[in-house]
C-alpha cells in the first residue's frame, strides 16, 4: 500500500551543506523567508538550547527535539539544559515534544520525523485506526515495523522521550478527539502529572479503549527506566489502581499491547463473556480453554439445538465446547461448524484454531473461513500454531481481512477478554 | 540439512492395494515373511483391537496406535475397546503407545510414524539434544515445525495419547539414560500414575533438567482435556507441589516450552543469578531489568574496573546496568562492550538486546557478536526486537549459531532464570 507522501515543504538547516536530496539547504532557521510550523532538532545536546532560541525568534510553533544527553543522564548539567529549554519554549510561547526521542508518525498527513532510513524499516503501517504513545523510540520503532507486517492500520503515533513539555496527558486529551483514533496504545515509563494523568484516562476510556503497557515495574527495571528517559516510575499498586479506576486495560508485553489494540481496531464488542472454541488440535482447545479464567471468560453453554447438531460430526470429533474438529478436518467441517457456533445466542464470540498441518487444511479453507468470519456480528478471532512460512501467507491472509491471528491461544483469549472488560467498562460509565 | 533416512524395512498392510510408494503391500500383518518389531496402526476405532490381535499372533514387540475413538469419548464403547486391547497387548507382552496419539519422531535413527505429508510441515527438525514428550499430537507437530524453523535440534520425541499402556513416567525413564538427550521437555494434560510420576521426575531431574508445560489448570481447560486425551487434570496445587519438590521447571506456555529447552541445550549452567544487560533501545533494557525480579535474577553490580571502562562510552550512553549503548551504536561498540561485561567477575550470564534498525547495526555487527558470544563460557541470549523479514537472517544466524534469540526481552530472561532455577537444584541434589 502505499504511504502518503508529505505535501508541506521542508526546508533542511545546516552550516555545512548546500543541497540535500536536491533540496536547497539553509545554514539558519531564520534564513528560511516563509513561516515555519514545525522544527525537528537533532544536534549535540550542547548546541540545542541556542537553537530552540533562534526558533523562538523565527516563531515557530512546535520542535521536536530528538538529541538526547538531558534529564535522563542523571547529572546536573543535562537538567540545566532541559530548564533552560523550557524556558525559551514558554517564553516565545513554543509547545516542544521530547528531548530524547523519535517524535512523530502520523501516515495520514505523512508527517515522519522518525530518523529511521527507510531501507531499515519494514515500510511504514498504512492509514487505520489504532494510535500508539511511547515514550521510548526504539519500542515505538519496533511496535510499528510489527504493524506493518501484520497490515495493522495506524492512525497517529508518537515518541515523547524526556516529555518535558508535551507529556502523555496533553496527547490522551488530542487522541481523544481525534477522528481517526478508535483504540490508544500506550508503552509507559513514567508520568509526569500523575493527577492530570487521572483525569485525563478517566475522560478518554469514556470515549475510547486505552490500552497500557508499563514498565519500571520492579526496583530494577524503575533504575533502568530512570536511566532511559529519567522517569520516576512510581509505584506499582498506585498505577495498578489507577488504572482500574479509569478502565484502563492493561498489557503484559508488548506483544499483548498490539494485540489488544487490534483486537479494538477491528472487533465489535461481545454482548457477554461466553466464548465458543473451534479447533482441529484438542490440545489447542485445552491451552485455549486453560486462558479464560484469567481472562474472567467462560465456555459457552451451547444451546440444546447446537448440541444436537454437533452430534451429527464424526464420532472422532468432540460434540461440546471446546469442539474439536479432529486431525481430517477439512473445509466443509469448518465451514458448518463455524457458521453454527456464531449463531448460538448463547455465544458472545469465537476463537477458532486451526493447525494447518491437517491433512484436510488449504489455503481455500481459510479463504472460507475469512467470508464467514467477515459477516459475523460477533467478535472472531483466530489462532495458527505454525510458523511454517508456507503458511505464512494463511496469516497474512487473515490479518488484511482485519481477522486477528494469533500463534499462542492463551494470547488469542487475552484479547477477548480485554474486549470484555472494557465493554464492562464502558456501560458502567455511560 | 539432510534427514537421517529410516534404514529397516517398511511393510505397508492393507487390503485392498497391491503396491504404495513401489514397495509390494501386505493384505494381512501375518502373510509378511520376515518379523516386525513395531506395527503402526491407522484405522477406525472399531477395527483396532481384531488387528491388534493379529501384531500379537505376529509377534510384533510395539504398536503404534494412531486412531482415536477411545476412553477420550467419554463413552462406554470407547473404554471398553481401550480395555480389549491393553488385555491382548499384555497377553502377547506387547508395549502399545496412544491411541489417539502420532507417536514417535527420532531424527537420529530415522523412525516417524506421524501421519503428518512431508509438504506440510516444514521439513522436520535436524538432530540435536533435546526430547519433547507430548500426549497432544498437533502440539507435538506445532513444537517441533518451530525446531525446524528455527534450527533446534531434536533428540526423540513421542505423542502418547490417552497413554493407556506406555505412559509418561515409562518415557521419562528411558530419556534419562538416552544418551543423545541433554534435556526433557513435556507438555502435560493428565498423567497416569502420580505417586510413579513423582518418584520418576526425582530421579530424571538428577540427571537432567525437565521443563513442563501442564494444562488444565482450571476448570474449562480440565473439562477439555477430559475430552481430548481422557485426561484427568488433577488439582492445580498438587501438581505445583509435585513440580517444586521434584525440581522440575514449569513454562507457562509452548512458546516458553521451547524457549527454555533451547537454552538449556546451548547454554552452560551460570555461576549465580547476576545478569547483565547489554541493549541500543533503552526501552527493551527497561523491559528486561522489569523482568529479573520474577525470575529470581539481579541486574549484576558491575566491578569498578568494568565501570570505570565504561565511562569511555559516549556520553549519550549509559554506563551502568542494563548499558544502554544508543541508537547510533555500531559494531565496534557493541563487540568492545560485550567483551567487558562478559569478562566482569560479578557478572553471570549476559543479554544483549540490538535492535536491528538501529543506522549503523549491519550483519556484520551480529557476526561479529556471535564470535564474541561462542567463545564466552558464560550462558548468552539475544534479543532482536524485530520482526521485519529483512533481519530475519540475522535471527537465523544466531539460532544456527546455537545463540537463542527472543523478541520480546521478558521471555529471554526467562530462560535466563530457568538456568538458574536448575542449577540450584542440581548443586542441591548432588
Amino acid at each position: 500500500m502505499i504511504l502518503q507522501k508529505y505535501k508541506g515543504t521542508i526546508y533542511p538547516i545546516n552550516p555545512y551543506a548546500d543541497e540535500i536530496l536536491n533540496t536547497p539547504v539553509y545554514s539558519k532557521i531564520k534564513d528560511i523567508p516563509e513561516s515555519v510550523d514545525l522544527a525537528i532538532i537533532a544536534l549535540t545536546a550542547q548546541q540545542v538550547p541556542k537553537i530552540v532560541q533562534e526558533c523562538g525568534e523565527k516563531g515557530v510553533k512546535v520542535i521536536i527535539i530528538v538529541t538526547g544527553g538531558f534529564g535522563e543522564t542523571g547529572n546536573e548539567v543535562g537538567t540545566e539544559r532541559e530548564n533552560e529549554i523550557t524556558k525559551i519554549a514558554h517564553k516565545y510561547g513554543m509547545q516542544i515534544i521530547g528531548p530524547n526521542c523519535i517524535g512523530i508518525f502520523d501516515p495520514y498527513s505523512g508527517i515522519n520525523s522518525f530518523l529511521v532510513p527507510r531501507e531499515r524499516t519494514i515500510g511504514y503501517p498504512t492509514k487505520g485506526n489504532i494510535a500508539l504513545l511511547s515514550q521510548s523510540g526504539a519500542i515505538l520503532v519496533t511496535l510499528l515495523e510489527w504493524c506493518a507486517y501484520r497490515g495493522i492500520g495506524i492512525s497517529k503515533t508518537c515518541s515523547y522521550g524526556n516529555a518535558i513539555d508535551v507529556n502523555e496527558s496533553d496527547l490522551l486529551g488530542y487522541l481523544k478527539q481525534d477522528t481517526t483514533t478508535k483504540v490508544i496504545g500506550m508503552y509507559v515509563e513514567g508520568v509526569k502529572e500523575g493527577r492530570r494523568f487521572y483525569k485525563t484516562l478517566r475522560e478518554v476510556t469514556k470515549a475510547k479503549p486505552v490500552i497500557i503497557c508499563k514498565v519500571g515495574k520492579t526496583e530494577a527495571g524503575a533504575k533502568a527506566s530512570k536511566s532511559h528517559t529519567g522517569s520516576l516510575a512510581g509505584s506499582v499498586e498506585s498505577f495498578k489502581a489507577m488504572f482500574k479506576q479509569t478502565g484502563v486495560i492493561t498489557a503484559k508485553d508488548l506483544e499483548e499491547l498490539l494485540d489488544i489494540c487490534y483486537c479494538f481496531a477491528t472487533q465489535p464488542l461481545p454482548k457477554g463473556n461466553n466464548v465458543g472454541i473451534i479447533t482441529n488440535s484438542g490440545g489447542h482447545g485445552v491451552l485455549a480453554a486453560d486462558a479464560l479464567e484469567n481472562n474472567d471468560l467462560r465456555l459457552a453453554e451451547f444451546s440444546s439445538k447446537t448440541l444436537e447438531q454437533l452430534h451429527s460430526l464424526p464420532q472422532h470429533c468432540t460434540p461440546s465446547n471446546p469442539v474439536d474438529l479432529a486431525a481430517d478436518a477439512d473445509t466443509e467441517r469448518y465451514e458448518w461448524v463455524t457458521k453454527l457456533i456464531l449463531s448460538d445466542p448463547q455465544v458472545d464470540s469465537v476463537l477458532v484454531v486451526t493447525i494447518p498441518s491437517g491433512p484436510n487444511i488449504e489455503f481455500q479453507t481459510i479463504k472460507t473461513l475469512v467470508a464467514v468470519m467477515k459477516s459475523s456480528k460477533k467478535p472472531i478471532i483466530s489462532c495458527l500454531g505454525s510458523t511454517f512460512k508456507q503458511f505464512e501467507k494463511y496469516k497474512r491472509f487473515l490479518e488484511w481481512n482485519k481477522i486477528p491471528v494469533h500463534t499462542l491461544p492463551e494470547r488469542a483469549i487475552r484479547t477477548l477478554g480485554a474486549l470484555v472488560e472494557y465493554k464492562r467498562w464502558y456501560q458502567h460509565v455511560q
